[in-house]
């Protein structure tokens, strides 16, 4: 029952869940309160650096890279010619980062409520940070929710919603109207990619309600993909993506196998690997 | 930084992971030391009934069916009529159940050295024990390398490899001159499948050591199948899978598609899945 002392650790305890996940640190190398949350920095014995929002975990060094490769790159090789792409949220740039190694896209927004999370990225990230000054990226910081409302009809190609979890700031993220206002701002085949939580906490509750709602917002494809995440609650996180035309396992696997850029955890085969759905998800989603 | 009275949680900690992991617990069922470790039975909130040994996790109620049916079902699917199999370790008899659920099996045996482990699962894991009574069930409380020593050369079709962490005891579950033994011991299209830890934190150490060794005492196919865990040090454990004949990726996937048993996260297309190898996965072990 003993735990080391709390000098050298940050814990993030999911009550609702009934666990608490802990990381070694070293120090702290920076806290702010933003005029949205409280911003804090740490840097860790085993996962490099970490940055933590309202005491929940946002990214780690050594992890981050399955998160941004999975909500990024099995959407953008399911539309057919991904070139203008919104993100949002996504303020630690890392997504931004993977949406831009696309040859195909002309065009990235990223519209992040909390500037302060973007320059502490810029900070602390460099990595994830690296292409930002690539010219086809528009930084925007404001409520994605406004902005996607007030987007032309048909617009955009692939929207990421890169969202912290759905309480909060970003629960309305969540909402019927926010994804039909998304739905409405995307092309013919428009795809949309939530984070949604973890499979084995939420299937039955964030990730079948989100599924529910982005049919009923008139996606024809509604598919949830599971990947690992080590830093996130159980360990187990995914991405749900909704599609006007392409069903997901009609992705461009071709384009993924011939692939210009390196990753780490994606690949064509992870992207087709990530379209099965453990039985009780196929059950409960059924 | 504020962690929860230690009372009221369990917590292990990794520390060569610079992690640890904890559940909320109600109450202490059991401790005992037994002649080769300590066990410790807790009730948790959220994740079920849950066994401890020296401080590891090693069941709990609520993910165990994860493991369960990974540490089985792939290599049970993969051998063309599986009909000998030996569990070495795997106490909790959630692995044997499994392999029973398998109508090709005429004989399985169990060797756990611990029979206390079992005797406790019998007691407060009974769903883990549904099928110990099947005539088909054999169990011997004795050194598993001792008796895989012993074994006649070609007798057994599939060998499973369910033991706690390769520290301590089960430290020789993973030295060659055992993997070696297993080789003899299992007939032509005999297939070993090794419980093989965290792809995120032992690709470079255990699962590389691990698949060599495989190699290098004979088998002709070795792939490491990644899946999730919630309660196992990062949320992302794997299973080992070596072959005398049969290719991986060529297992009996139509049997699997009709089989007649229940399951919760394994089907045909997440054994298919658990084929792939993320990016750095490959990197590393080609």
């Amino acid at each position: 029952m003993s735990n080391p002392s709390e000098e050298r650790w940050f814990y993030e305890v999911f009550p609702q869940a009934g666990t608490s996940f802990g990381l070694e640190v070293t120090s702290k190398l920076h806290s702010e309160k933003s005029s949205f949350q409280t911003i804090d920095i740490y840097q860790t014995t085993t996962f490099g650096k970490l940055m933590v929002l309202d005491g929940c975990i946002m990214v780690s060094e050594r992890d981050h890279f399955i998160y941004h490769e999975m909500i990024t790159h099995p959407g953008l090789f399911t539309h057919p010619n991904p070139r203008r792409v919104a993100i949002i949220g996504g303020g630690d740039c890392g997504t931004l980062k993977e949406v831009l190694k696309h040859d195909n896209v002309e065009a990235v927004t990223q519209i992040e409520i909390d500037e302060r999370v973007t320059r502490m990225s810029e900070q602390y990230f460099p990595e994830l940070c690296e292409l930002n000054h690539d010219k086809r990226a528009t930084f925007r910081f404001e409520d994605g929710i406004k902005w996607i409302k007030a987007q032309p009809a048909g617009t955009w190609d692939v929207i990421i919603i890169d969202s912290t979890d759905p309480v909060g700031p970003a629960k309305d993220l969540f909402s019927d109207q926010f994804l039909s206002a998304c739905f409405k701002a995307l092309g013919e085949h428009g795809i949309l990619v939530q984070q949604s939580e973890s499979p084995i906490l939420h299937t039955h509750s964030i990730i079948r309600d989100l599924q529910r709602d982005l049919n009923s917002v008139g996606f024809n494809h509604v598919h949830t993909l599971p990947f690992p995440l080590p830093v996130y609650p159980s360990g187990w996180w995914s991405a749900t993506m909704a599609s006007k035309s392409v069903k997901p396992e009609h992705f461009r696997n071709q384009d993924a196998q011939n692939k210009s850029f390196d990753t780490h955890y994606y690949n064509h085969s992870i992207h087709q690997a990530a379209l099965a759905q453990p039985e009780f998800m196929k059950l409960t989603l059924a």
